[in-house]
This record gives C-alpha cells, sequence and structure tokens, in this order.
C-alpha cells in the first residue's frame, strides 16, 4: 500500500479512475487498431477481419448476489454481458474464456450449474469456450469472462462517431432489469428467516430481464440487412443516461432525447409505482438492460423507424448543447451519469 | 447453491474439475481450432496466422499476500504469469485486457502502482495494453488478464506431441521462486508488530524469482533461430512435476526425468538448506517459476543442448513406464502432482 499519498478511489469514481489510468496507454503493435476506451478493444491480423476483444469481472456481493441468483442464471448472464460488448461494436462473438475463483461454500455440483447456464447462453448464441481457469477464493464467487468476436473490415461501430442531426435510437426497453433487481431485494427482505416464498405473479417480465437477459443480436442482424451502419454503438450496461455521456463525450457532441420517447414496459412501470421511485429515473439510470443504444444519421429515419423492437428517442446536438433530457412538459434537464464507488471491507 | 447433492471440489482436486468441467465442451465455430485445455486456445482467423489466447484470474490472499508484495511488482508479474502461457505454445505476445476488482482499502496511488508495473512489463515484452475494467470487491484485490498472441499457422506447440525418445528440456533453474515466497513468509512471521527490517542480504536472486520473475522470450527466439519445433511444450507454473504430467497425459506417454540433471540455483539450495526441506522437492513442486518445460526429438541432442539456459533433465518413454524420477543413486521413484484445493471462507 502507499502510504505517503493517498487519494480515495471515489474521489475520481470509475470512469475517471479508468480515463486516468489508460490515458497514457500508447500501443506499438501494428494489430492493435483500437485500445481501451470502447466497449470491445479491436485487433487485426488480416486484411479482411476485425477482431474484438472484450473482459468482465464478477464479484460476489457487488455484481451478484447468490440469496435469490440461481448459479444457472448466473452462468448465462455472466456470458450475455459479455457478448453483448461484442454486439456493440456491430461485431459477432465467437469466443469466450472462462476464469472461476471459488471459496469453499461451493460445490462441484454447484460449478456444474453454473457451467450449465454459460454453456446454453453460448449455444444460443453460437459462441464456444476455448478456455480458462478455476482457482480458490478466501470469499465467495469471482467470475471473469472474456469475449472474442469479428467483424468485416471497416464494419465495427466505435462509440467516437456520432455526429450533431444523428438519430439517437435504442432497442427494446429500459428500466426493466433494474425494476426486477428491486423486486429481488425487497423480497429478500420480506422473506429473510421465514418459511414463505415471495410471490412474484405478474413480474415474471421484469424478473427474466434481471435473472436472464438476452443480447441484440438479431437488432445487429436487421441493421445489417437494411445496411445501416450506426454512426456510434454501445450497449447500455450501466444505465441510458452514463452510455449517452459516453458517447457523447468521445464523439465532441451534445443531445436532446425525449421522456415520451423512452420506452417503458408495462410492468417496469408498475412495480416502480409499487416502489414509489420514478421511472424515468429508473429508466435513465438503471443498468442491466443490455438493449444497444445506437446513432444513425437522419437519412437512415425511415429504415430505423419501421424497425422491431427499436426506438427513435432524440438526436445529437453540438457539443456546446450539452446532454438533455426534454420532459413531457418541454422543460430541459441536464442528464447525470452514475458510476460505482468502491465498497466497504467486509468486517 | 444446491441443496441435493454436494461433492465437494478437493475430491477431484484443481485438475479433476477442469477436466470435468471442459470434457464436454464442443465448439461450433470454424475459427476454434483448439479450446480448452492446453497454456492457450488456438483461433484462426487467416489462413497464414493462429491467434493464442489465454486468461488468468488472480485473488488477494490466494495468489498473492500485499503485506509483503509490493503492488508495482505484482503488477509485473501478472503480466509476465499471462505472456508466458503464450510463449508457451511458441506464440509472439501481442495484446493484453486487464480488469481490476478493487475493495476500499485501495486509493489510486495504490492502482497507479499496480498499473506501473503493468505498464513496464508490457514494454518489456512489447505487449499492448488494450482494455479492461475496473469495479468494486467486497474483500481485497482480483486481477483478470488476459492474454492474446499470435504465431505463424502451423508453428504453435501444445502439450500433446511428446514422443516416446523425445528429450525433455527445462529452461534457467527450477525452485527458486518457490524458496522466494518461503523466505518472505518466514520474514512476514519473524517481523510481525516488531519495528525492524527483514535481512533479505545474499537472498537477493531467490526474492526476485518471486517478486519480478521473467518470461522465457528469448529461448523462444532461440528455438526459432536454430529451427527448432518442440514436439510439446508448457510453462512450469504450478511445478516441474505437475506440468510434465500435463504433457505425458496429453501426449499418452511416460517419462524419465534424473534428479542429477535438475536445474537448481545455489541461493534455492541454501534456502532449502536453512528451513530444512528437501531441495529437490521444491524443485519438482514449487510453482511460478515461469520456465518452458519441452520436448525435442532426439536428433535436435546438439542443438539443444549447446543452448545457453537450456537443460536436458531426461526423456519420454512409453506410457506403461509411468512418470518417473531417477534418484542420483539409481532409484526410481514415481512423480506426484499437487493442484489447489479450496480455501477456507474468510470469518
Amino acid at each position: 500500500m502507499n502510504t505517503t499519498k493517498r487519494t480515495e478511489i471515489s474521489s475520481l469514481g470509475e470512469f475517471g479512475l479508468i480515463e486516468r489510468l489508460t490515458k497514457e496507454l500508447s500501443t506499438s503493435n501494428k494489430e492493435t487498431i483500437k485500445g481501451a476506451g470502447d466497449d470491445a478493444a479491436i485487433l487485426q491480423f488480416n486484411e479482411n477481419e476485425e477482431v474484438l476483444v472484450t473482459t468482465d469481472l464478477l464479484m460476489e456481493g457487488i455484481h451478484f448476489d447468490l440469496t435469490y441468483f440461481p448459479l444457472r442464471h448466473l452462468g448465462y448472464k455472466a456470458v450475455v454481458a459479455n457478448i453483448s460488448d461484442i454486439y456493440a461494436m456491430n461485431g459477432t462473438p465467437k469466443q469466450i474464456t472462462v476464469s472461476l475463483a471459488l471459496s469453499r461454500k461451493f460445490c462441484i455440483e454447484d460449478v456444474e450449474e453454473l457451467y450449465a447456464g454459460m454453456k446454453l447462453a453460448c449455444q444460443q448464441y453460437g459462441v464456444d469456450i476455448v478456455g480458462g481457469d478455476t482457482s480458490s477464493s478466501l470469499t465467495g464467487l469471482a467470475i471473469s469472462i472474456t469475449a472474442i468476436g469479428t467483424a468485416p473490415k471497416g464494419t465495427t461501430v466505435k462509440r467516437n462517431g456520432a455526429k450533431e442531426t444523428d438519430l439517437i435510437c435504442v432497442t427494446g426497453n429500459l428500466g426493466a432489469a433494474y425494476m426486477g433487481l428491486q423486486l429481488l431485494e425487497r423480497e429478500k427482505i420480506a422473506t429473510a428467516g421465514k418459511d414463505i416464498q415471495p410471490d412474484f405473479q405478474g413480474k415474471e417480465y421484469i424478473l427474466e430481464r434481471q435473472l436472464k437477459p438476452e443480447a441484440r443480436k438479431e437488432v445487429i442482424e436487421k441493421l445489417r440487412e437494411e445496411n445501416i451502419k450506426p454512426t456510434s454503438m454501445i450497449d447500455i450496461s450501466d444505465g441510458l443516461s452514463s452510455e449517452l455521456m459516453h458517447i457523447c463525450k468521445q464523439s465532441g457532441v451534445g443531445c436532446r432525447i425525449y421522456e415520451e420517447r423512452i420506452p417503458i414496459d408495462y410492468q417496469t412501470a408498475i412495480m416502480a409505482e409499487e416502489l414509489n421511485l420514478n421511472v424515468i429515473t429508473c429508466a435513465l439510470n438503471g443498468g442491466e438492460d443490455f438493449e444497444l443504444l445506437f446513432t444513425v444519421p437522419i437519412a437512415d429515419h425511415e429504415k430505423v423507424a419501421s424497425m422491431k423492437d427499436v426506438r427513435v428517442i432524440g438526436h445529437i446536438a453540438s457539443d456546446n448543447m450539452g446532454l438533455a433530457l426534454i420532459t413531457r412538459d418541454g422543460v430541459e434537464m441536464e442528464l447525470k451519469a452514475q458510476g460505482w464507488t468502491p465498497q466497504s471491507e467486509q468486517a
């Protein structure tokens, strides 16, 4: 540990820390096309194709709670979260590697459950598990997955290509995974130590969005069919606001999105009301939806407007306009993003 | 958690668990040449080149102890351990991704120290850091690194190609990193709570082998220059015995190695004596040396015998001969390997 000067990570936040760590990273190999700073790195090993690499590390107690998260679902979700980053580059996921660190509370059957979920996701998305590593952990489970994908040369989509007047599109609907999480957390507290089962009737959809999310493979395929190449793209894992900020910052632009255009499922809205939460705030900041956020030239308006599961929610503006949400009553509000801050050490 | 049937992981051990998890993994993409079961997976995205991918997950308290392990060294070592797996496939490491999970005890300066070590190793070996991820952890530090490398098509070396009468070679010397660890552990206990500094004079080499190991880049280059393609290769991260067992098992052969041929440094021997340990056992089972173990056809004997930092320690035998160490007094002993078993949950 450094004992001379100590700056708390919370003073920079997640994005500030990553920026600080990666800002001076230079790359020297000709095969490295794009390093840190997007959903995936872009490598090139031949003339016709680019290779995409992305990685995630999931920690028990931070990213998942095994009290209510079945291991099979966790395995499925861990894979989906990773390959979603490959789709977000407009690529096709091909392989993953899996590293696990396991504490003593896990038995072989547990690990097999976790693997069963990972295998199912791999089957679903045509991905091969090509390697990995298992080792011990003093506390709980850690899962690290690296996904590798490919895209024909020149077809990858980064975060930095959004242009003024581009349309901002999202797939599916937002906030559902977050609402599923709130529901699970509420029932965990309500049923703790009691011999009762939580009642999830009428809430199946938000639970599924939290426990068994899917990546937007078919939208990527549809965009290709329609000959649309987004000018920028990212997957929504940290919330719409946060992802929009990444796109705007890296593209050097501002944006306007409209509250009334933000897609929200009925169950998400009902649950927000039950919990006395503002549903728009949940849709803007709730993470783990794994929907795609992308921008297209205004000329593609008709094509995207008629695409299944795609909604135009606003447009890119000039940098000096900032990032704004226009509410239903026409008020302009500045968008704010959230990242993580470090958790307390466990006692 | 599975509550019906529970089989402890220790009943299978690390290698048994990995085998069980990966035995039914089929691969479906044409780009996947070799999946789980070697130092790295082999992918192919063009006709002329193969792409190698390997990953490792390091957990605080299991793989490293920050009481005596400086963060800068830890960063360096974490990178070296990974790219060593690429060299062990006869490849050239090109890129890494880095994921970190950090608990509250870490400040920004700590993370910068860790990164400084990783950057130094990358510079040393010509590798680019192309991405990663940082997040929170409830307890301590987790580091996950994925390394990507390349090799001209047909030049990768796997674990499964060793043939009867092939010579078994190792680079450098063995057991030094383990002895460095024993020394650090001893001094940790001896100086705990006291205002004294440990005295490491005359033990610099074994400390360096533990705290700042190197990967055997130059041996790989030399083998290429000499036009030697090993029939099998692996890096020694879990100990010579264990790695030899991987090669023999996957190649369907046995082996004979000779105690008197096992390379051991003077400081390793002295330290073993001080600690009343059998130095050969330490050389056979001590991990983290990151030396290369490889086999070559007997026709290459003269070439390898004259190579700097390479020692012929025995030969491959038929499967039914088993794996044996021939002691200095001619006694044949069966080789045994160690893997990890899960640790106790922290209180």
